[in-house]
């Protein structure tokens, strides 16, 4: 795939919306000029150029997402990025048995023996997403005596970069760190945006900070080697941006799913770019989820409830999300803020992506009551959820419904 | 002893320095005017005053603390700070059972009975410094449904002030918190500044981050139920502000040191807003630790190698400190950097206050040298010290010095 062949399907981005990313926010102008210029072929360069490069615009903690194929071997836009003398990879033992473990360390060290790269390890899955997995992180970067000064790199899904920009955020109080997603999942929504941490028995995601790294390295080849289910999960957060800011793009998702599901690989940059363009915009205006961050938490109340009821590792994020996705429409079907046609939208394009769209049968409404009342985003005890509200691409987020309807979506949903 | 009872040190202050905090420092200056401003009598207020407040200059994130005697009590000062609908009292076994905890929460809960108040007890002492007993922290927070809203309050020394704040830096990723030190310690040193964290098996402090506190409230009445030994370890710290940085405030601890050692209110109300100005000085100027901050550290690198070398909790933080203290001095004198007659009185003033001068028999020099190079000051595999270096009051941070003459010092100060 050329450097150019993705060009169009952002084109249509501008089409398609009426409103361009840009004018939604004026932040990422100045990304879709530096886009824009990138692709202009460089005569001189030997370096594989990314496809498509976003940028998360964060002040002086702003850094780029570099989308393309053939990224990761080529080494040259990851060592830009890593410019310290040792550096840590974290991964877990699926990815390393897949070889990139071995061609990050290759591609980091980039020849130079004056570079010393260590790496670690970790046991695959939600279930590991702990204290005492993380500790190993600190346990190995202690051993190999890395100090202040050297990058932590994530490599591979949600969960490893989750807990290695955790990692990167408390180990000698913040060392910098860079995330090479291998996932769907992580590529469009986890490895963008600085929400770092692990999670606790009583719930998701309990434990972290807000920590940004120094660039995020897509390179879409990693995902010749994802199982269709993890794939599928991923594609359920995609589909997510369309609902919540996105109709166009929920569109597009529509008319294409059956060419993503297939990997087609235009299709994939063009997904995980706009994905990424709709993550950077929210964060890019609500770093620490002061309000719009939430929205993109669209599914999750319901799908975190499901996950930590069912033990994490059960159901994949992205599972529990469109399950949760679903509950969401259905509710706000109930609240008579959407029509009946946005709700099986919803349903018919989940489907499609062979992800839930039924709660499992383990769980029990009081289940989904505790632990939907332990959620992040509740305030002052009460709890809050974003809901879709109006035409296709629209949502709220807000404590400000009439509980009945909470009640009413969870005897549909919940057999027990 | 009445608000205006510390006002005539604090001028002694400018005085015997030549140097004004404040000149040394513009930030500090609209702090002094402040401080000022508080001893003038205000006839309406039932409040307990703070004798003195020392403000920590750090922009948006800017804080006072409050110094004085029978401020926790009063409780209006602390509800000031608080301003949650929920609390989360973190304190261990030893302050619980003398009542602080209950006073504390009383305090917190003003009578008013939509105030919520939870507690954690946490084991007392160093080697409870760790990942496992900071979950119990976030276990509690957790079962009793606090939400991001919520404030953690430290009660205690500095393992609990730096386990509580890290606990607050990374629940929910982030929620508001006090500190209320109940240690000459914690008052003078670890409650200031925002460095919170736990300890791992391969080192001390080496999982936290930069989190500052909503204010800090010292009541120095705390103290009277300080044991000896803690009460002189924390002394120790109070003795490195006059070598790094405050020789007049050295020179009034040779002059004072056994009236403070006897609990003189006067005395350790000077002690601790003395040490404050200085450490919140040296905050002001670098929160992160990019330079000046690490100077804080004097006898730290050596202290630290006791500290984990022994095993956390056989000596004192203060006691570990008060050594390494003793080997920078006699390191910076083989250097030629001080006269002999400051390494003398170094000793000497620690000797006094019952802290040790030597390093514990069981520590190899191979134990120091392992120990010390995972410090968290070493850059690029170099290590780097604190060091005395000119007149009293005068130290450098570096990692250019002659390695034969901390060779010397070990096999000079370790008997195996």
């Amino acid at each position: 795939m050329s450097a150019r062949g993705v060009r169009a399907p952002v084109a249509v981005v501008a089409r398609d919306t009426g409103k361009t990313c840009a004018q939604r926010c004026p932040g990422v102008r100045s990304m879709i000029a530096r886009r824009r210029a990138l692709v202009t072929p460089r005569a001189s360069s030997t370096a594989k150029e990314a496809a498509a490069t976003v940028r998360v615009d964060l002040g002086d903690r702003s850094y780029p997402i570099l989308i393309g194929s053939g990224l990761l071997d080529d080494g040259v836009a990851l060592r830009e990025h890593v410019t310290s003398s040792t550096a840590l990879v974290v991964t877990n033992e699926t990815i390393a048995k897949l070889g990139y473990l071995e061609r990050t360390v290759k591609a980091l060290e980039g020849g130079d023996e004056k570079i010393r790269v260590e790496t670690v390890v970790l046991p695959d899955g939600e279930e590991h997403k702990n204290l005492d997995v993380l500790n190993m992180v600190y346990t190995r970067a202690l051993e190999t005596r890395l100090d202040r000064g050297t990058t932590f790199v994530a490599l591979g899904g949600g969960v490893i970069g989750d807990m290695t920009g955790y990692a990167a955020a408390s180990y000698q109080r913040g060392v910098k760190f860079v995330q090479i997603p291998t996932t769907v999942m992580a590529m469009v929504d986890s490895s963008v945006g600085g929400k770092t941490g692990v999670n606790h028995a009583l719930g998701k995601n309990m434990i972290g900070a807000f920590y940004q790294p120094e660039c995020v390295l897509i390179d879409i080849d990693a995902l010749q080697t994802l199982p269709d289910r993890e794939f599928a999960s991923g594609i359920a957060e995609v589909v997510k941006y369309g609902l919540i800011r996105d109709g166009p793009f929920f569109e597009w998702l529509e008319a294409n799913v059956d060419k993503l599901l297939a990997r087609d690989a235009d299709a994939i940059v063009y997904a995980v770019e706009r994905s990424c363009i709709n993550k950077a915009e929210v964060v890019a205006a609500d770093e620490k989820e002061g309000g719009v961050r939430a929205t993109l938490n669209l599914g999750h109340t319901f799908g975190h409830a499901i996950e930590t009821g069912l033990g994490y590792g059960e159901w994949l994020h992205g599972e529990a999300v469109s399950a949760g996705m679903c509950m969401a429409a259905d509710m706000s079907l109930r609240l008579g803020w959407i029509d009946s046609s946005l709700k099986d939208r919803t349903i018919n394009l989940l489907k499609k992506c062979n992800t839930p769209i039924e709660v499992p049968e383990e769980m029990t409404i009081q289940t989904f009551m505790d632990l939907m009342a332990v959620d992040k985003k509740a305030a002052n005890g009460k709890l809050r959820l974003i809901l879709l509200k109006g035409p296709l691409g629209e949502c709220v987020f807000t404590g400000d419904f009439d509980q009945t309807k909470l009640r009413e979506t969870l005897d549909a949903y919940v057999k027990k």
